[in-house]
């Protein structure tokens, strides 16, 4: 997993003024949101209220957790660590706290504070994952969409009729919370097949020297070779009484049971697309029988095992559509990766009044036009094919 | 896999008359039924009415489907395909029927025609694997039982107050099924992750030479070597607040992520551990999902992955019971791998007419006291602890 940078950052956004660094630090990833104020925009004063917006970027970047040094050296040389906050106990004093949230900001608090001189203010994992999914399900322009037969469909998300949803964040392990509005959730299940199981289980069968390589991997791959099909065990045939088609994989890896082929004799590529099918079909298999349990019809996949991948989403999809008869529907978002996050990032609201600047990125609404009320703020123009980056601004307390 | 026996039966058996051969020919293995008449004892003639008992033994065996040849040479060098019978409708004709079940009754039937000179009347696999599950559960003193911490206790079945249930059979892949009644049943889901995942990913992984190798492995493993744990991704902390100990899995193969270990750095005691948790874990936690969709409290699990291997049930039943909060519990069967067989073995009743014997075997009533009605048959006093054959008598038409 290539982390998004790992040295400098360019002249145009070291000179420009960065805060609010957010961090989630996960089993396997570490992942990083922080603003950068556009230099040239000087802030906008809102003349309705006491209140400024500052026009600049939100960046994403990533991290392997295993790497952590190489990231902490990334922030320390970009300064980044400096946008943190004072307590608002003891705001003269020399304690910067930054956000973080993932078992890393308890695994890594020690260590943070020694590289960084920094202490972690800890969030709530959960409650960062949904708060980042609200906001980017509300704020961001063309966010979520569905992904079939190779066909993707940006979504329209009427924010009057946005919950009850299904969250399901797949990282390492997978999450599945029930979301009934701002704050307002419940995680109701999970699996500990996650993407952490297709890197783990796909290093070990491939040598493979990333998670990338090996769903790249799994592009060129077949997975008939080693799952054995329906029509495998019933000579060619579907079993169309129970409705599976002669191509259903009736058992994943089955066919390695065979005992005349051994691990080097099977391509990676096989391996690779088999693994990611067996996974993402779970997946969408148990998302599916627990959105059934409380009726819930939309379903959002986050996490970074997901990467837009296309063959990972089909699957999902299929899956999905599959077991619901078509009454659920998968979708995905474009800054899947990025929910934890973004939602450690957002908790920096929290304490607006000991911060020059509040991020309060909420709800979207037109350009300069800032409504009454302590969640709106301003626009969101991303240029969202770029993960790396998004285009916004910040609210001043 | 090892089949229950190659060659020929000791003169005990062969000397009897053997009678009633089933088959059920799945992915991985195939599973033989079949009933020997006890020589010594005579046809008992039942004088209430026209229909007579035969004292006798229930066998099982079986054998992987890849080596099917050494199936059929058991078959024939012990004449059990000649336990078959006459089709009704042309009773005069030489073609001898057997029954069938599982993908291999269709992908085999020519070979088996060739081999054999018998052809095979095939019965749906599902409608096999209830009805056997109903016989076992109705007829069989002891059969089903729960497993937690070590404690084998067997359950009381409640003749009136069995149904519905819900029946997980675990071969190469799983099928679950909701039994209303006898012959009333329908296939909710299923998943591919089962027996031949285990095997297949273990074999590839480990270099086992058999299913019960890789199980007699996992025995010695410890999962936490690969596994990725809460307590790993929160420095040895528990995540309370979503009820997640410390031990946890997060993320099944979780920590083969790390590029400082290959496949051959890790013992194969420890991945056998691993992928059967995994898999085990998996099954129970979608049997449960389902089992809550429909409102039924009892899940059985059926099917050779089981073995009633301890740390496989152990899994599963911790898996029901912490997602459903207590409510669900799994129960495992002892003849959990020939559910479909003697499911094909009881459909030789619907011949009955044509037919010497027809193994009418059902409720459990005392010995010698058939009551009326065409469902009614002799107790079954088997040796339950030898899963190769069960003391029987089947009804004479």
């Amino acid at each position: 997993m290539d982390a998004g940078f790992h040295g400098k950052l360019d002249a145009d956004q070291s000179e420009s003024l960065i805060s609010h660094l957010a961090l989630d630090i996960g089993g396997t990833l570490i992942k990083l949101v922080y603003f950068s104020r556009n230099k040239d925009r000087p802030i906008d004063e809102n003349k309705n209220s006491k209140n400024s917006v500052i026009d600049g970027r939100l960046h994403f970047a990533k991290f392997e957790t295993s790497k952590i040094n190489d990231c902490l050296e990334f922030i320390l040389s970009n300064k980044l660590h400096l946008g943190g906050f004072r307590h608002h106990e003891d705001p003269a004093s020399d304690n910067i706290l930054i956000k973080a949230t993932g078992g890393g900001a308890y695994r890594f608090a020690d260590l943070i504070k020694e590289k960084l001189g920094v202490s972690i203010e800890k969030e709530e994992e959960m409650e960062c994952l949904v708060a980042g999914a609200n906001f980017l399900l509300k704020a961001v322009h063309q966010e979520a969409y569905t992904y079939m037969d190779g066909r993707k469909e940006f979504v329209h998300i009427d924010h009057n009729d946005l919950y009850p949803y299904l969250l399901v964040n797949i990282g390492s392990g997978v999450s599945m919370i029930k979301v009934d509005g701002d704050g307002k959730f419940e995680r109701i299940s999970g699996t500990s097949v996650g993407g952490g199981t297709f890197w783990g289980l796909g290093r070990l069968l491939t040598k493979c020297k990333s998670f990338d390589e090996l769903l790249e991997l799994s592009h060129q791959g077949n997975n008939r070779v080693i799952d054995m099909l329906v029509g495998d065990i019933y000579g060619g045939l579907d079993y169309s009484k129970i409705g599976l088609s002669s191509t259903t994989i009736a058992s994943s890896f089955g066919k390695a049971i065979s005992n005349t082929r051994e691990l080097e004799e099977y391509k990676p590529e096989d391996i690779a697309r088999s693994l990611l099918r067996m996974i993402s079909n779970n997946i969408g298999q148990i998302a599916y029988l627990n959105a059934l349990r409380f009726g819930l019809k939309r379903i959002f996949f986050g996490g970074f095992f997901i990467r837009s991948h296309a063959f990972t989403m089909d699957t999902i999809s299929v899956a999905v559509n599959f077991w619901s008869k078509g009454e659920a529907k998968a979708m995905f978002l474009n800054h899947e990766g990025f929910l934890g996050a973004l939602g450690a990032f957002m908790s920096y609201k929290k304490h607006g009044r000991d911060d020059s600047i509040s991020p309060q990125l909420g709800q979207r609404y037109p350009v300069c036009k800032p409504l009454v009320g302590d969640k709106i703020c301003y626009p969101l123009n991303g240029d969202l094919s770029d993960n790396d980056s998004l285009e916004c601004s910040v609210y001043v307390a």
